[in-house]
């Protein structure tokens, strides 16, 4: 991939997935009898839960790190994250043998920053604000020489984050429609850019927390308008877009709803419940969005993308009274 | 199958496959690089948390069903139960067309309940001892002439169990042992003559709380030795053994071992965050005898069964302190 080209295509997304494939968990779509009778639709759950690391952040991660050449390399790589980028790309590091450093703000989950630590990746605390992640980064990029491999806002990570919607389409090549969370838009740019790619009638639907509702706001504003702070649950989906990602969700997402806190935890909690998987908020806000009627589901055959299942399990939103 | 048979074997055991197959889940058999590296050994996770109803009743229950004559399946079944198998009956009832009673203690879990009444059963509560379950089972059944099916003293029920270690011994050949829990020994009896029969040198081993260790005790003695008063929150793994399970373990179970209520816990909370699905308590206790070195794993193949995921997520073992 030259460092020039600035648009996502499905064969950059077909490449990270021939890079990536035997490096990462190819995950499991389930289905259950019972969410598709209340939904009065047929529903396949992607699990990126049960991904490496747990969450859909290696593929992306991989991607990146073993695009680099060796040069580029030579003295690791660097990011910061919520978590489970930070997690993946310390993963990535570790098979290609380089040092991860990895900037995470104080407050970040337990169960985060211990993937981080497990994979042999360096944790750069910082506090929790944008800038202050930005400003420490800079300084351990100018300390160490480290590549920087951003999030999300980075062609090699969205290529990679797309390979999710290759392997979705294949188990299910008759789809209607795509829900997949949004935060920072690598996943969600990369999925649409691959889904419309490969059949350009599937609808591509991105959902976040009304909290943090920057890629709703953008999309209609026709410009990147950021969260200034932020208020969900769904820790993975407080960071704003990208320019990069922004411009592949203006080319190719139909539409981008929000969601509730509450529905949030309901949708986790009845996905636990039902179909007895783990996953952390941010993977339920696209079943919350069918939950709330924000996406068209009836009679139709619907893709949802369960980004990840990294959870503090001491802290669950519906104990938060007890904690 | 002629109700003067006594003896499990597998042919029944394949005879219940060909009835069920249709009507229940083919679980997967899941794998954690994470957890064979804390075992140094290959695990092979079987997952009837995933099962109809969130639990391996489903077999047992829906073989006794669909093994009953018209004329004996006319007035509906009935059982007493501490909730999986109550709820698998209704289901397997409900597919049949014919009434369920399920007789079951007022503290049962509350998912427990509702899974009875969501497939149409209906609830019969009781005080929490045996003999309470007993005597209003025996009522229900004389004012419905209902037939009874028994949670586990059944060998139509123990046939539907074994087709757990079918499935699990075809998706891995090779295994060297099986963990298996043992609460009434419907589950362990089946597995065991279906596992021995395919496999004579595949070692099978029973797994149980201490505060229930009546299958130890009874297989020690050589005569079944009752729980008096059973102390787990493996709420499956309460009931003590019945004299048709105890006959076949005794003749085809290698080992059982116990495991404290701390190492359920832990082993139940390591599962949800490395393996990121559901498991309830009594699911755990296979895993939690390989964590407390009592059964010898190292380099060998295991398959453990992991038998449900009907869990409170109000009540959940490590917030006890909060509730």
């Amino acid at each position: 991939m030259s460092a020039t080209e600035s648009v996502l295509t499905l064969e950059l997304v077909l490449q990270a997935h021939q890079r990536i494939r035997d490096r990462i968990n190819r995950t499991p779509v389930m289905t259950s009898h019972t969410l598709d009778e209340l939904a009065g639709a047929s529903l396949f759950f992607k699990c990126e839960n049960f991904q490496k690391g747990g969450a859909f952040k290696a593929r992306g991660a991989t991607n990146a790190v073993f695009s680099l050449s060796p040069a580029q390399a030579r003295n690791g790589v660097a990011t910061h994250s919520s978590g489970n980028h930070g997690a993946a790309l310390a993963r990535a590091a570790r098979l290609r043998e380089i040092p991860a450093f990895v900037v995470m703000p104080a407050n970040a989950a337990r169960v985060k920053r211990e993937s981080v630590e497990r994979y042999g990746g360096r944790v750069v605390p910082c506090e929790p604000t944008l800038q202050a992640r930005e400003q420490t980064l800079e300084r351990v990029i100018a300390d160490t020489g480290a590549c920087l491999i951003h999030p999300y806002n980075d062609l090699r990570v969205m290529a990679g984050q797309g390979t999710t919607a290759i392997e979705l389409i294949e188990t299910v090549p008759d789809l209607d429609v795509i829900v997949c969370p949004v935060g920072g838009g690598g996943l969600l740019s990369g999925v649409a850019v691959a889904a419309k790619a490969r059949n350009p009638a599937i609808r591509v639907v991105g959902a976040e927390p009304a909290g943090a509702d920057d890629a709703a706001r953008s999309l209609k504003a026709g410009r990147i308008v950021p969260s200034i702070d932020p208020r969900t649950m769904a820790d993975g989906l407080r960071t704003s877009l990208g320019e990069k990602t922004f411009a592949e969700i203006q080319r190719h997402v139909d539409d981008i709803v929000t969601v509730s806190e509450q529905s949030i935890v309901d949708a986790m909690r009845r996905i636990w419940e039902v179909m007895k998987i783990v996953i952390e908020p941010s993977s339920a806000v696209a079943y919350a969005a069918l939950a709330e009627a924000k996406v068209d589901a009836a009679g139709k055959k619907l893709g949802l993308i369960l980004t990840g299942g990294n959870i503090d399990l001491d802290h669950l939103p519906w104990n938060r009274r007890a904690v």
